[in-house]
């Protein structure tokens, strides 16, 4: 089994001082490296039924549609405000300093769908946690949430607390 | 067969008034739909020889990670400034009132790597022709550009000279 973590770049001090980036692009440039991701995360909900997965602006866009095609579902993306062309939801979510917003089309989700949240990493959680919140609202059924990456000492797992979550890589710190 | 262009939404005054907008949404959420874009993709690019699928930021990374998956490469981002955590080359090009700057990981490709780029929508062809610059400067040969979308009638594919350049879905106005 293809060993992920080398193939994952640590860049210090980015996106700002302090901060350890946990650089995906080196994994994703490894045709086998970004195989073995999409089959792990295919393998693991391959008995969920899954309607509908769901991928939030911009790098979750990488992931989601993949996982769509490989389990055979649609794909919806969740965007930053302005960008949808057509009547949407939105939620606001607390940033460290002042709120966000994302925003969801109101036809995204058939009431009663199964909708898989992907994304690239899991942090504070506050955005997986938001667009949780899309989906009920539309009445969608959170399926799961699948991450790439999981950073545990952000604890973000604990703001998702009822939903089943699901991570290939964990970092300590 | 499929038919695709039933899938997609036309949406009146989109982002700006007089532009009538493809919102390819409504056929991504189709599982169908996506599944048998990705398909007619794959079976084109097939025969060519791809090291890497590049995507744009941000739609263009719905895309192109899944063409990447199903022809087995590699998925390499180009984004919009100061996304990248890594040593970037930069590209500017114009815009209808002033300039717009991507950016790609100097290491994203290996001299004489074969490069396929895929977009959402081929429009007056500025980005994708931007990109290949940015390919060719890394040493990286360009398979070729595939569109879900062409517009035909802004002529995209006049500054795509000597490029093998496909697309699925054609537009005249």
């Amino acid at each position: 089994m293809i060993e992920l973590k080398p193939l994952i770049r640590e860049v210090q001090d980015f996106p700002k001082p302090g901060v350890n980036f946990y650089d995906i692009t080196t994994l994703l440039k490894d045709a086998s490296g970004f195989r073995a991701v999409i089959e792990r995360l295919k393998e693991h909900y391959q008995p969920t039924p899954v309607d509908l997965v769901l991928g939030i602006e911009a790098r979750g866009f990488i992931f989601a549609p993949t996982v769509a095609y490989a389990l055979n579902a649609g794909f919806i993306p969740v965007r930053k405000p302005k960008k949808l062309p057509a009547a949407s939801e939105f939620v606001e979510y607390a940033l460290e300093y002042g709120t966000d917003r994302l925003e969801i089309h109101r036809d995204a989700i058939k009431s009663g769908q199964s909708v898989l949240i992907v994304d690239d990493v899991l942090a504070t959680g506050g955005t997986a946690r938001a667009t949780t919140q899309l989906v009920e609202r539309l009445g969608g059924k959170v399926a799961g949430l699948g991450f790439v990456i999981e950073l545990d000492f952000l604890k973000g797992r604990d703001r998702l607390a009822g939903y089943d979550v699901f991570s290939l890589l964990n970092y300590a710190e």
